[in-house]
Order: structure tokens, then sequence, then C-alpha cells
């Protein structure tokens, strides 16, 4: 294996160097075929057979129950903001969302052109670093389903587990945290993640959907965004991004030879206690997010001086750790530590960050 | 070069092996810079240069004017079925189609659920053999649009060049044969194209649009779907298929090497004309289609005798010929022969037919 810099990118972000290595070697011949599987026609069996094991590796991964239905899309999570709503108001008129930052905001915004959104608890007030107390939550009971965003990058504030909700479905945008740790399907009427976190490269989206809230799409959905049409069709009513389904499915064979998703949960549980610890053991970083919702996968921070960022950035770079740059509107740094960041990456941020203060605290 | 067979799928089809090349050379490690394309943020100033490079080298490509706006989005032609007329109905509630075999139906069938349907003239009757006389067409004055697939994949029936609709915007789907020759792109409204054929792998789809359409899509639109959002934002409104696009980069800085659109169809055309010969010149081998409508792209034949079909298909294979059965609704054969086929392809195709013909004729 080569050595290469760490790249610390909230998305598209590292990819298994495993995963790379072998798109790598197969790229020109998959498997004795004589061609690339982006050259494949996506219902020819060689293809057949990639799409279903990628599928079926994501069910055992997730331990998906088989009244699930799981769909391979395109157009990410900005896409599921309006499907959501165009497929899952299941003849209701009024939804409940948490805003909990910038994401569950996008999605907010986008359900507000298809039904009354009703939001639960707005974190707005205390700039997105915490969630008030569930007492606090208004929770509407005509509500056609409930929607959260599980991790929300920017500002590094996550829901560690699923909210109580009663009765009423509950969705959640997992495009940030999903493959990190194991969660428990059931508990939702639906998840989705674009890949270009955990999954694969950019330019897919995982949905899965309980399949007893199918077929109930407003009239005016494109047929292309009918849950419906696609589950029905496995994913392949039209050509599906078939290059990136395959590294989708090169990953899910990597996560589950690193030990599944309980190792994978307990070695991003550990990175990012790691890095939170080095950061709260100086007064030179800070990162305000209440202690019970602080992201594993996305963690920002804050130089006690402003001016020393530039600095930081630059000199990260020369050592090897990349896009550690903040969200454009929040500013700041950032470390986006997905699945593929090795621990060692994370101790050698830890390691520059400790050197760095030493020569400019 | 390594030796491969020739893969003639109708999409995902042949990637030029040079761009296969490149795309392995590159596929850890980007320039220098320690990443995959694949890893990379899409803001970043790596990515941003490859997406400017792949539009810039697209435009001239197409030499496309300066007031169209071109598009990297998501969704294949299918999405396109949707977006046009939720798009560019433009206050208007009727549009003109087309129908000359299964892709026109199909845009035709989404475009109902949004708006009233009438159909230019419609190829049904000669079983998509040939296009009727101009004299004969029902153009309704009163249309947003007349939409036309510019090549029906399926039965091979090609418009060598756009109808003539008086002043009624033209929107053309040109998945199949984009790129082949040149265009005037000045003679449409709207242009669109799923990749996998004749740009890249399958997951992007590019859109071309006169800009004065713009911005009057219908109320209920998902913002995903909204050309003038994507336009707007340079088609990063959200994350876009980033290791798509840069594919398909690669892809135009080859065709560039190749003479651009000039070259590419005097090759085309030859290497059509090519192939139907050899079908011509014997009464082992048939195609139905109206000379004047033949599929540069897709060629679909028969045999005399519908049992030789697949111990012609087997041998094909052995021969290293891949991927030559019809489609399913049809049957028969059929070989594409997209941009990145080589004129040795279809030379090997043909003598394989000849010597399977002096074998079992």
């Amino acid at each position: 294996m080569m050595s290469r810099p760490y790249n610390f990118s909230a998305g598209p972000a590292m990819i298994p160097m495993a995963v790379l290595e072998q798109a790598q070697a197969e790229l020109l011949d998959w498997r004795g075929t004589g061609m690339s599987v982006m050259e494949m026609s996506h219902r020819g069996k060689e293809f057949t057979q990639i799409a279903e094991e990628a599928d079926a590796d994501l069910r055992e991964l997730l331990a998906i129950p088989t009244n699930y239905r799981v769909m391979f899309l395109q157009g990410g999570a900005s896409s599921q903001f309006s499907m959501i709503p165009l497929n899952l108001l299941c003849g209701k008129t009024q939804a409940d969302y948490f805003n909990t930052g910038i994401w569950s905001q996008k999605a907010i915004a986008e359900a507000k052109r298809y039904c009354s959104v009703n939001i639960v608890t707005d974190s707005t007030a205390n700039k997105f670093t915490t969630i008030a107390d569930p007492t606090t939550w208004l929770l509407n009971p005509d509500a056609a389903y409930v929607h959260y965003a599980a991790n929300e990058t920017i500002n590094g504030l996550e829901m560690h587990t699923p909210p109580d909700v009663g009765n009423v479905p509950l969705i959640t945008d997992m495009s940030s945290t999903i493959l990190s740790r194991p969660i428990d399907v059931s508990r939702f009427a639906a998840i989705y993640a674009g890949a270009q976190k955990n999954i694969g490269p950019a330019g897919l989206t995982v949905v899965i959907v309980r399949e007893d809230l199918l077929g109930q799409a407003l009239p005016f959905t494109p047929t292309m965004f009918n849950y419906k049409v696609m589950a029905d069709e496995n994913s392949m009513y039209n050509t599906p991004p078939t290059y990136t389904w395959y590294l989708a499915g090169l990953v899910f064979k990597w996560l589950k030879e690193q030990g599944g998703l309980v190792a994978m949960g307990k070695q991003n549980q550990h990175k990012s206690q790691l890095l939170y610890q080095a950061i709260d053991g100086s007064d030179f970083y800070n990162n305000a997010i209440d202690h019970r919702y602080r992201s594993w996968m996305n963690i920002p921070f804050t130089l006690a001086d402003e001016a020393l960022e530039k600095p930081f950035l630059a000199a990260a770079k020369q050592a090897g750790l990349l896009a550690l740059a903040g969200h454009r509107t929040v500013g700041g740094l950032r470390a986006s530590i997905y699945n593929a960041m090795p621990e060692a990456g994370v101790c050698a941020l830890i390691s520059f960050m400790q050197a760095f203060e030493k020569s400019h605290g």
C-alpha cells in the first residue's frame, strides 16, 4: 500500500484504500469478462450479479428486515427531500420535522412545498449546539411522519439514538452516519443516505423503506421519483449508476471484512473520542457541541485565535492532512472522520494539532 | 494496449480504451494530490478545475452558443421525460411529440401526466421502420414545444437532421447519438442525453437548454428537477456525480484528440455503412429500416432462420464479440457501434457474420 495523505473532506470523502486498489485492478477487465464494470449492460448477468451482491451485503450489514425495500437511486439526499413528502404523506397533509441544522432546514424548506410542516424542536436559538429536552418537543399526532437528520455535518450535531416519536412513522436522513455503527432499522419507516460519505462515490443514494408505505405517491410525482416504481423494478426502471453501485458493493465487502458495523461502531466512537479529548484538553482548540450530541463523523473546532486558521490549514496540508477547513457558512475547522479514515489518520491529526499549539500557542 | 473483446452493448457501452487506461492510472492519485477524483470535495479547487474543463470541452466539441446553459445532472433521460414538461411548458398546456419508437413512447407517457400531448406522426403502423412524410405531420402551433427522440436504440431508427417545426421550440432526446457528429445546437430549445452511450458511464445526464426558456417551472416541480436552480448553481446545487463527470471529461478530451465531431461523424457514418452493406449484401441477414432513417449507432438485424440466433450469439461471444442480442422486447440481433467502437470492431463483426453465414447458410 502506497503512502498517501489523510483526507478529512466532509464528502465526497475518503474511500478505503483496499477498495480503490481493487477498483483499479479491475478497471479494464472485470473477472476475465474483457469489460470494465462501467461498460456492462445493467441487465446483463455480470452486472446483475454485482447489483444483487451489493444489495445482499447491505441487507446483511444493516440487518434490514425482509419487509423493507432497498433502492439504489440517483440524485442525492436533496432529491429525497422532495421524494419523502411526494411518496410518504400517505393521504395526510402534515409532517413533523426536527430542525437541528442546515440539512434539516433544507429538508423542511422542500417539504413545505408539499405539505404543512410542524417543527418538533428548533436548535436555532442554541446555535445548533444541542437539542432541547424531549419533554419540550411538539409532536403532532396527525403528522404523516416525523423527519430528522441523524447527523448534521456542518455543526457536528448528531442524534445517536432515534428519537421516541410514538407511533408516527420515523424517517431519517442518514447520509453522513449510515454504516458507521449498527442501527435498528425496524425503528424507521424510511432511511435515506447519499453515498459520498460512508458508502462510496457521489452519484448514488441508498433508500430503505418499509414496503407497506409504498404506492401512495402524490399524483404529480415524476415517475423517477416514485418509490413504488423504483422498488418494483429493483432500482432498474432505467439505467442505474452502475459503476457507483459496484464501488458501493466493494465498500460493503470491505466493511464485512472489518468485522461489520459492530466493529465499525467501536472504532468510530474511539476515533472521535480521541479527537474530542485532544480538543477538550486544550484551551487552544474548542468544540462547543453538547457532549451528548457530539458527532462521531464530523468534528468541527475553532482556534482561540481565529487569525491562526489559515496558517493551521496551510501547515496541515504540508503535513499531509487535507480538507480541514470548516464549511463555508460557519468557518472554523472541521475534521470529517468517516469509516474510511483510519485511526492512524486521527492520531496524525492530533499530533499535528499538538505540535501546532506548541509552536503557535 | 491489451487485447480485449468488442462490446456491442446498447448502453452502458464501450468506453474508449485510452480513457479507461488514464482513469486506471489516476485512480489512486489524481495529479499528485494524493486523492482519487472520487474522494475530492466537489467544491475544492481540484474538482472545480475538472468540472470546468469538461464543461468547456463539451461546449467546444458541440459549438454550443453562449446563450445555452449546460448542466451535468443525474437521473438519466427518464428523469428528463418529466423535467421537460415540468420546466418547459412555459405557461402553455400542450406539447407536440413524435412517436418513432419506445423511447418516444416513454417520453410521451410521462408528458401526458403534465400536459396535453399531440402526436406529430406515429410510426407504430409501419412497425417503427420509417417516419411518414413531413407533409403528413400534424404540428400544433399552440404547442409549448415539439419533442423527438433523435435515435431510437431498439429499432435503430434515426432522424439524421432535425425536423422542421417552424417557430415552435424543438427539444430532442439525443442519449444515443450526441457527440456522434456535429450538430447545430441553435436549432434546438433543449437537448438532453444520458451519458452511458457516447459520453461516459451511467449516472450522468447532460442537458443543454436555451437560457431564455428557464425560470417557468410548474409550481410543484421538485427543486432537484428545476433547470433554473441547477443552471444557476452550475450543476452544484448539491453534490454532483463527481467521478462520472470526470470520466465524461476524459471522453471529451479523447474526442478532441480524435479530431472532434467532424472526424467522428465521418467515422461513424463509415462504420455503419460497412455493416449495413454486409447485411444488405446477404439474404442470410436482414435490416428492415428505411435507408433514410437507418441509425449510425444501433444496427438491429435478423437472421433468415430465427433458430440460428442462439448459436450466432454463442459463437460471437467465443469470437470476442459481446452483447449482440437484440432488445428483449423485439428479439433478433443488434450491434451498437458508438464512438468508442473502433472500425476494427465492426470489421471483426462483419468477418464473423460472413464466416457464420458460410458455415450455417
